[in-house]
């Protein structure tokens, strides 16, 4: 990169001290109307731009937000990445921060070892947090520390800290109402294992939904595994084997890639989703939409979720002042495609 | 976040000068063996951690890297943004560098002063491009400004940077010559706008692939729009309606979007995708391998090109060598699944 115009350099060329240009810039002593307008010449003149790292030392804050995330496993992705990223940065450059991404570790020891290099070196001011599941380690980390940081997701633990969320339970709840007014009655879930915080507060909402309209409630209507579609696939095969009077005719999913396992199951047994066997996803990725039949799917205003955890953290920084409301739960959308059809 | 310990902090514990602790940590000087050994013990004691704003500062690097991504269309999604990012920021990581995300301007005058303001704040020492099509005036900038960056793709013009690529030629190499092995005569291209510069590289490999194995050669075989499965439904729509002897009974995709579209047409007109009617799409996203029937697509080797382009632009920014090899194009692979075997 090409030298850069310094304080000094406009402080010379508009014939003051390096010290007053920079009190005026910094607006901390009043100057002649003559003084200042021949130091902001100067400025344009040469180009003049403030160094932001050394701003930053300055002023003892980086002005950058850190954001990591558990990557998606082989052959899956994260379909919500992208939208969620760009409401961040975008918030982030709208007030003037920096957003940087680090290294995700699967090892909750090195997570934590990560915040603290981030944070002893001074690389950033603040964190946005998405895996906050139960005993998080880089939780207890970053409150003993004192380190501001806002979560996508709740923590099913005592701890305290601001967080946005979907209102996964509400979400499941929608679809079970749903696949009820079609007309089933018998609803099986394709869930989480148990020890998956947001599978969990999903899974509340299928339970209280099925008690609410006194509909079948039976553990053999619960099938259990990762978010893929091999388990979508196994767990269809295993609830198409349950007994006429318990085998499901509908199912809710953790994940859209679970429901198109479970597709490709009732395909592969002949039976028509939709009308002989509702399905009903979570996430609405664009293949829902594309797929046939078509997917209806739980949705997640995603971006609306980044820019509120933004534009929080960041006025928790400029104004030291708890964000408030400090926890809240935003309700997803249900959309009703053709697999939930009859 | 708690006051953290300095360099004087060090000193003083150490009962030595500050210009000798900063000395001994930078290796510009030699002292005895038993003060090295109380420096060492007086950072170990305090906990010190060197501060990257003021090191960063000192040394006139940001060892900060920029990256900026054209965002997903609505209702669309980037297939290999996760694993791009994680590739990359794991690699800064090892290397001790920043990985900063910043906004992507629609508005290419707009991305330009984003660019400018970046590098003139020292908010960051070089940036990764990965969107290079034709008369992108942001490259001319950085250029122009020695600002060193790096590209995953080539530009049309004769512009001159650092980049890796995708043969995306030889991939629609592979589509064709599998298409014609399963004996298709006729294969249509479902194909971008003519301005976009990936896609041309992509159909040169068409063209060149359909001539070298003597198959039809048709401007009506090409139907181009943007890459949505509206435009691949609207595509087989018009290829069906051609007269005998044109209408292809094959197609290769610009992506999978498109391909997915082709086979929602072709199943609507009681077409059998694989059996009946060739489909190769490119990206080979996830819902290629879970749809009915799965999808034969175009696999680019993402997380590889991710780690060389970091591994290139560290040792350049490091070194202050330009980087050797200076361009290089990686083959991708062809998988085939349903949608093209007969």
């Amino acid at each position: 990169m090409p030298k850069q115009t310094t304080l000094k350099d406009v402080a010379k060329q508009a014939n003051v001290s390096f010290q007053t240009v920079s009190k005026v810039l910094n607006k901390k002593a009043r100057v002649s109307v003559e003084t200042e307008k021949r130091i902001y010449d100067a400025i344009q003149a040469l180009d003049y731009h403030p160094n932001f790292t050394a701003r930053s030392l300055r002023v003892q804050k980086t002005r950058t937000i850190g954001y990591s995330w558990r990557p998606s496993l082989p052959g899956s992705y994260n379909p919500i990445l992208d939208e969620f990223l760009q409401s961040m940065f975008q918030t982030a450059e709208t007030y003037g921060y920096n957003f940087l991404c680090f290294p995700y570790s699967l090892d909750a020891q090195k997570r934590v070892a990560n915040y603290k290099s981030l944070v002893q070196t001074r690389r950033l001011d603040a964190f946005v947090l998405s895996t906050v599941n139960y005993e998080e380690p880089g939780i207890r980390f970053l409150l003993d520390n004192k380190v501001p940081f806002y979560a996508f997701g709740r923590s099913g633990k005592d701890l305290s800290f601001p967080y946005i969320d979907v209102d996964g339970g509400a979400g499941l709840q929608f679809a079970v109402d749903h696949l009820a007014e079609q007309g089933h009655q018998r609803i099986g879930a394709l869930a989480w294992p148990p020890d998956s915080r947001v599978g969990n507060d999903r899974m509340e909402g299928y339970f209280t939904e099925l008690e609410k309209q006194n509909l079948l409630l039976d553990p053999r209507l619960v099938f259990r595994g990762e978010g893929t579609s091999a388990v979508g696939y196994a767990g269809i095969e295993r609830f198409l084997d349950l007994p006429a009077e318990i085998r499901p005719t509908a199912v809710v999913t953790m994940n859209d890639e679970m429901a198109f396992g479970a597709i490709a199951k009732l395909l592969d047994a002949d039976i028509i989703p939709g009308k002989d066997f509702g399905v009903v996803g979570f996430d609405d990725v664009p293949a829902a939409r594309l797929s046939r039949p078509s997917l209806s799917s739980v949705h997640q205003p995603v971006g609306q979720i980044g820019k509120l955890i933004l534009e929080r953290l960041i006025n928790w920084l400029e104004t030291g002042k708890y964000p408030e409301p400090a926890a809240e739960l935003i309700k997803p959308e249900l959309i009703i495609r053709e697999s939930s059809q009859r």
